[in-house]
């Protein structure tokens, strides 16, 4: 394989995915129901969606005491290693509950418990250096801005999720993470609030302005949005019956999206499209239960015909005469 | 034509469309400007949009001694039949004023003077009967039911369009014009009030047992939805530098879907799906500038570009390995 022996004599390691983010214990009120903590993280959720694409998936997090053995044996039985995740033996793990409105759009913080998070200085284990593909979860900028930096070699994409908290709290280190990433993932409202535009198309083009080649506004129920410069494309989202649980959709998309581009190592931007519908499918799974109970349950078939369902909805041919 | 023929001899007016709605004067406020009165109604958007695809249109409405009569003409121009449309001497036409909210989705109605709509008792002129397809848009539902029930032949289609002012004020009225009718048009919020439902699909599964076989839900910027029975089609909208003023978008997106149906002769789901988007692209019109200025703008070509951009949006092909 003459594609595959270039990429490894220029020390690339094909289709590697290195990803960065939290691993965490959620508690989560829905008008649906109530969950005591369970597993959660933005690290846990793009593993959970990238594995079922490309191996290894290579973690890196933090976690304390008492995060559940169990769990990470699961990751690592689907192909997700776990060298970069430090476990801190005298401390919890982060902590973040919250409750949803009933639209199921917007939700309330009830409890933030930073613990290991506070003090995390992500390293990247020599194991995984020479990495093609860097997905950034959501974390502090500052964090996620080491982990570029401790790359001995530039993967030939790195892609960036954050949210809303940290363009209140860390504006300024957010903006200078930008100037390094290739991709930025946001919601419709922090693409608002991050470029000062109520028009996407207007916010599109500030923040490409501000780094990133290519952006991806994710609008829930209403698909998602991918820009490059003078190229555009709308995916939907699949209307669903309910949404019984919206936590690490976001992630979800992001896990799907990156482990498609990095199993089919292109990144044009027809690639990129496909990514996206992959992503819509893993978050169409994700919130129908509570936390990463689902993404657990489907396997191959599912997803395929979940993708196909996307298919089906928006196609459709128009001869003009 | 063996095909034109047998419809003939069936009695059916080929191709032939009624549109029923309001003509009048808006005075709109956006965060763009501010008009005067200028010419709008929902019928009168509904015709400038149905009649770049299919002439003639036969329009039923009523207007006062002050509706211009340089507007009657420029519609009769454009293959509009007035003969539906009556002239009240002595009365003003129907006028209606409102303000848009920042994000132009919502809007409030500072004046509604109905004027001549207050006794408007709609008559289907002998030369109209006999038409495939019917539009009843936006308008009181008594007098929507009034024109299905003057015909004396069905339409192979017949399309409601209606509002929530409706649901608050005529709900039963309403309810009972949607087992007349074979497809509604409503936004999200709407649907969600008329069904009682905050899931779109289960509110949409709730409308489509009041009577419609077809449901269609418009959601303005995030695009339109399509429903029959178990299927499902999701149109997306394209993303706009700004909307300059949403009056009549969704009136004009009615026009383009049933000019469209009325062109081609075919009720297929298929078929529909087009219709949709050639709705959605001439909604994208309608808002660029205040009323239906720009409606009586572009041609031919700058339409068949527009339904171009909305393939290149929304096309992907995924393979599934």
């Amino acid at each position: 394989m003459p594609f595959l022996d270039w990429r490894i004599s220029i020390g690339l390691h094909p289709m590697s995915l290195i990803t960065v983010g939290t691993m965490a214990f959620d508690a989560i009120e829905t008008p649906f129901g109530k969950t005591d903590r369970i597993v959660g993280g933005s690290a846990t959720y793009v593993a959970y969606a990238a594995s079922n694409f490309v191996t290894p998936v290579q973690q890196i997090s933090i976690v304390g005491y008492d995060f559940p053995q169990e769990e990470m044996e699961e990751l690592r039985r689907r192909g997700v290693q776990t060298d970069g995740v430090e476990i801190v033996a005298d401390k919890k793990s982060f902590f973040w509950s919250g409750r949803y409105h009933a639209d199921m759009n917007s939700r309330d913080t009830l409890v933030t418990d930073l613990n290991v998070l506070a003090d995390f200085d992500p390293k990247v284990p020599a194991g995984y250096q020479g990495a093609e593909f860097l997905m950034l979860g959501n974390l502090q900028p500052r964090m996620q801005l080491n982990v570029i930096q401790e790359l001995t070699q530039r993967p030939r994409l790195i892609v960036m999720d954050t949210m809303n908290f940290w363009m209140e709290t860390a504006m300024n280190e957010l903006k200078i993470v930008l100037r390094y990433v290739d991709m930025l993932m946001v919601n419709d409202a922090e693409a608002r609030q991050l470029s000062g535009e109520y028009s996407l198309v207007k916010a599109a083009r500030a923040i490409l302005a501000m780094g990133p080649r290519y952006l991806i506004i994710k609008k829930g129920e209403h698909g998602a949005l991918l820009f490059q410069q003078d190229e555009v494309f709308y995916a939907p989202a699949l209307p669903l019956e309910d949404v019984f649980d919206p936590t690490g959709a976001g992630d979800t998309f992001a896990g799907g999206f990156i482990g498609h581009i990095a199993k089919t190592g292109d990144i044009s931007f027809e690639n990129m499209k496909r990514g996206i519908i992959v992503g819509s499918a893993m978050a169409s799974f994700c919130v129908e239960k509570f936390g990463p109970t689902r993404l657990k349950e489907v396997g191959k078939k599912e997803i395929h015909d979940r993708i196909r369902q996307f298919k089906d909805l928006v196609s459709f041919d128009i001869e003009l005469s």
